[in-house]
């Protein structure tokens, strides 16, 4: 026996942990042969993991894939990250949209840098594999397109969601667009890839993966997807484009804060998705909580400093939670502050009308009286006396303060 | 002024002879347009038309596409005969397919040389011109097939009519489907193309080049049609798989022959197709035959004679036509035989009951006792005094003798 091969936890307790947190995992028997098969001969599987390298910036959203990347790694398989370097340099090749122009090598070299510097606070660095579809999918000639392109139908195609809905409400798709899920499938027969991870919105990419293997003669990828994570609005998915995110790389104060901004109900979510934490522990702490033994506040400071924690290390999470509560501290804060949604509207929101909406006050003239009298603060800063209106954006979300002892915090829809 | 240079027959004299006999001209006022700016400059237009090298056998249909071809090089243009290559040396990328198998480089090579000698029985050889757009589409990368494809969308791609009956009907369409008439399109930017000939089946694929020919920045060829041509049943369009063709390769006998076996009314649309004959000049002849001042089969005769000598040459049609009379004569045919129709069925026909159906005899004992006395022919050939039954294929026609005076040409559904 090969003494230098890695040996392997039995598939039961592999499964079980791989399982977790999952919402598709097609087929589960065939996960468990692969990790029999490797166990028995000592080889790991092979995961494969696309990234679009258009926006460098990673945020807490794609963490619950890194982690479930992470889990294999700890299980001693080997992941794949393939940069979607090829159609990102391509952009929009109708040369019509404006939104999506062609990125450079050099930009997209660039961003593969940050994203491999952002990737690596979660993954294992001696694990990963970092690859760029472009190594095969550039060579690829028109006869290898139409052979790949010949294993789809065009029906089957029309079966995905955003395909079918365009097509029956009878706006346009461009033919090339059928042609990037074959691009994704055939990265996973370059790589041979007995595992595809993805988010839940990429599981029918992840299937047309699986169907083209099976027409290269290959052994079909098992296809797993992992939740989107809601963003801090608790009610769009995180993304950038929402405002609504935690950015990797974002200073661990900035962090930490916006992590207590979350609702007590999200905190769970978080917990669940991006932490380490146990099912039994998550349990354990939600007992804790409903019984009164736990402040949620406490238990939301543990998440803050264990998302820090992860993306700067200890010391720096450790620094964030003193530095909030000294912030926090100073400002007079309560240990609970109200939590309101309000419409952002047209980017303008009269303050009387916001105020007494949240019952801050009991009518627009007590309203303009106390913003006149600068007893209102807006995140800490005292309104001037003459303000009528506050600009704000969906997805923000702001402290008011009115007198000394009213506090709302407000989300903006 | 260039010397060297052409000059060209005015606008108008050009257009009326290239609109003869076309299906579909689009846009005839863009032909205008270009034909008076090829004038001006005394540069010719470049008409391009493809041909698929998997059956190297042209018929008689192929030349109505051919005489158009022939029509521009007399007015002084260019004609560019496209080989597929490219797709005839993949067959069917899928590999499922036995029926598509593909073509060697050398099957091809040789296919291409067939075509040649018997496309240049019609073309001038100095005006014609064979390209393989394998010369192109061979190189064209996965970048190159994006942006081509970004051009279409496949909702416009699915109003062909075929591929719309096959979605309608739930039977499959593989994606490289689509890429097949966007490759036609290419060649078409590659070549720069004045104008795309084609048969009327043809007009979705070659409308599909002037789109991509103006996504790509270049003047939309204009596309012209022309008829398919019956097959000798005069029913369904000719081809070699329909057993009712006319081969350019033919013995001048055998295509004499053939031209003798069709309909007086199927005369009449070969003389427009196939032949050089004016408009003027057939409907002098029409009125002839109705006036009774010309017999059909005079005028049947010339027709084959014409035809044989675009192939053949006049010394063979002259040949053709004495050797015809002289087995005409020596079987003792009548100057007219009753033309009949009759089902193949599953192709063997009883004997008796289609003697009787033809009212060749008055019953099926009498059809009978006939062939028993050796008093049936069958093209030419006494029927053997046991035979019951014959075999037949859909699509071919019998010349059927009963004692000495009763004649029947039949052709089998």
């Amino acid at each position: 026996m090969d003494e230098a091969a890695p040996s392997f936890l039995p598939v039961a307790q592999q499964l079980e942990r791989l399982r977790r947190g999952v919402v598709e995992l097609v087929r589960e028997e065939e996960l468990h042969a692969k990790l029999e098969r490797s166990r028995a001969s000592r080889r790991p599987l092979t995961v494969k993991v696309g990234f679009d390298p258009t926006a460098p910036d990673l945020h807490l959203g794609h963490t619950v894939l890194l982690r479930k990347m992470r889990q294999f790694q700890d299980l001693g398989h080997r992941v794949i990250f393939v940069v979607g370097d090829f159609t990102a340099r391509i952009g929009d090749p109708s040369g019509r949209s404006e939104t999506r122009p062609p990125l450079s090598e050099e930009q997209i070299l660039q961003h593969a840098e940050t994203y491999k510097a952002q990737c690596l606070k979660i993954l294992d660095p001696q694990r990963t594999e970092i690859r760029f579809n472009s190594e095969w999918l550039k060579g690829l000639d028109f006869e290898g397109v139409l052979r790949l392109a010949s294993q789809y139908t065009v029906a089957r195609m029309l079966e995905r969601k955003d395909f079918k809905t365009r097509f029956d409400e009878g706006r346009s798709i461009a033919i090339h667009e059928f042609l990037y899920p074959l691009a994704q499938a055939y990265d996973s027969v370059v790589l041979r890839a007995d595992v595809e991870l993805g988010g839940a919105d990429q599981l029918f990419n992840l299937l047309v993966g699986r169907d083209v293997m099976a027409a290269y003669g290959l052994e079909p990828q098992v296809v797993m997807t992992v939740p989107l994570l809601e963003g801090l609005d608790g009610v769009q998915k995180m993304s950038k484009s929402f405002g609504n995110y935690v950015g990797i790389t974002e200073p661990p104060q900035e962090i930490f804060g916006k992590i207590m901004s979350i609702s007590d109900e999200l905190m769970w979510r978080y917990y669940e998705l991006c932490t380490d934490l146990s099912p039994e522990g998550l349990a354990q702490m939600q007992q804790l909580v409903r019984q009164g033994r736990l402040h949620p506040k406490r238990a939301k400071e543990g998440l803050g400093m264990r998302i820090v924690a992860d993306f700067h290390g200890e010391q720096a999470a450790q620094r964030a939670y003193e530095e909030f509560q000294r912030v926090f501290a100073a400002k007079g804060l309560p240990e609970t502050i109200a939590e309101h949604r309000y419409p952002a509207g047209e980017g303008r929101v009269f303050v009387p009308r916001l105020l007494a909406g949240l019952g801050l006050v009991s009518s627009h003239s007590e309203a303009m009286r106390l913003v006149r009298q600068r007893a209102v603060e807006w995140d800490g800063e005292v309104l001037a006396p003459d303000t009528r209106e506050v600009e704000v954006r969906s997805g923000e979300t702001h402290l008011i303060k009115v007198g000394k002892r009213r506090f709302a915090r407000v989300h903006f829809d």
